[in-house]
């Protein structure tokens, strides 16, 4: 990437994956001035000691985030206002997104209690702290005296999305993983990718869905072709050329628009 | 309609609006031997009472279903199955739906229990609703010797979404009416209703999701431009001409594929 993201960046889900490898590429191309949130549910012990490894002081702040804890969005959205004083935030990233049960989830092992929390965390999570960083977002937006121009340097949400959220796509990967909550959370997702978009234009924050491809990490498996490193390299890339026209979309790590 | 539904159908939201219709209009329309289970929250008192005038002795049992608690949608069904003895289910009819909080639902007066909310009785109901009634439909399918031949008349899942439901078409309408809880779990419904379709294909048991316009109902308003008595006249026309090439899809109560 020759052009750089800047400023504010907060991604959720950061301790491993996507989020993790995201979080390290990020500190590695973005300028000088800018700084990253990194969050996740525990940021003490093992499962964020790969994330504080890459810790750069002064470059990434850790930030305790469980999307299913409306509290704990709020506590977190107050520690990153403060941390940034009187700048706003120019990109979060909504990575962050639990599968249960575990994959393929068959219907017959899929119940109530399984529809409820993955929509909780990965719906409803997002959704909540889309509302709560509204005014940081804003604030970055109207920093800039780009017009209307929209851009991911300047104001935006890329919700990590999948193909398996594509209800068109459906019958495709269907038959391998039935993931019934899973999947209505992403279509639901997508939904609310769109309803922000068209919210959100206003302010000029662009908002786009981006499928990561499928990708060799704990939620992926084993089987899955594509390396962390050469998905968020992709997503980052697709990142920087966001504009106004892709807002409200749904496109894959390369750029190819996915249909709803 | 020269032809007629037929068998055990199954509606839920029955007391009012759309429901209430579908039961008034399937009650005159349907063979003699054909029966309907109306469903709603109580089935006692002035909510019910359109729904009681209706009736027809042993043509009509009315069921008391709340589909955001498990156990009554578990007794529900027990209820059914009794009643029905050696028959099956041949059409199920998810029509009960909320929308929190009142429209327009802005997004400043949306909070975490309106999206639980309205995904548990819009998604989720109907989710654990046919995972129970599943042996019922099966049974209906398996009755009839039509090969693979799939039609409402044998064995089928009506889902009524909306036209709100289209992520693609969200700008068209989201300035009117934003309503996020709705949005999401009608765009969740559209991947639950395709989801069911590619599963049960291989019991022969139908599944289409239908949108009923924009109609005069409570939750429709009084600016709606269709009556319910001929959206659901369309919505029943629609039904009798299903096949296997419709399940999977959205429709609308004239037959037109909406996209997702």
């Amino acid at each position: 990437m020759s052009e750089k993201l800047r400023g504010n960046i907060l991604v959720t889900g950061a301790n491993r994956g996507i989020g993790l490898e995201l979080v390290r590429q990020l500190a590695q191309s973005i300028g000088e001035n800018a700084h990253i949130y990194a969050c996740c549910r525990e940021i003490e012990g093992p499962r964020a000691q790969a994330l504080k490894n890459l810790s750069t002081p002064g470059k990434i702040t850790l930030v305790k985030l469980d999307l299913s804890d409306e509290g704990s969005i709020s506590s977190a959205v107050q520690a990153v206002s403060r941390n940034m004083e009187a700048g706003g935030l120019n990109l979060l990233i909504n990575n962050a997104a639990i599968n249960r049960p575990e994959s393929p989830a068959p219907l017959s092992a899929t119940g109530k209690q399984h529809m409820m929390d993955v929509y909780e965390t990965n719906v409803v999570g997002p959704f909540l702290l889309v509302k709560m960083l509204l005014p940081l977002l804003q604030k970055a937006a109207e920093m800039d005296s780009e017009g209307d121009q929209m851009s991911c340097s300047r104001s935006a949400i890329v919700n990590i999305s999948t193909l398996i959220s594509s209800i068109e796509k459906c019958p495709e990967s269907f038959h391998i993983a039935q993931m019934y909550p899973y999947r209505t959370s992403k279509a639901a997702l997508n939904m609310l990718t769109r309803c922000h978009a068209e919210e959100f234009k206003r302010h000029n924050i662009l908002v786009t869905a981006v499928h990561p491809g499928w990708v060799r990490t704990e939620m992926g498996g084993e089987k899955a072709p594509l390396t962390p490193e050469d998905s968020v390299a992709g997503m980052l890339s697709v990142m920087l050329s966001l504009s106004n026209k892709h807002s409200g979309m749904l496109l894959d790590w390369q750029g190819n628009t996915i249909p709803w």
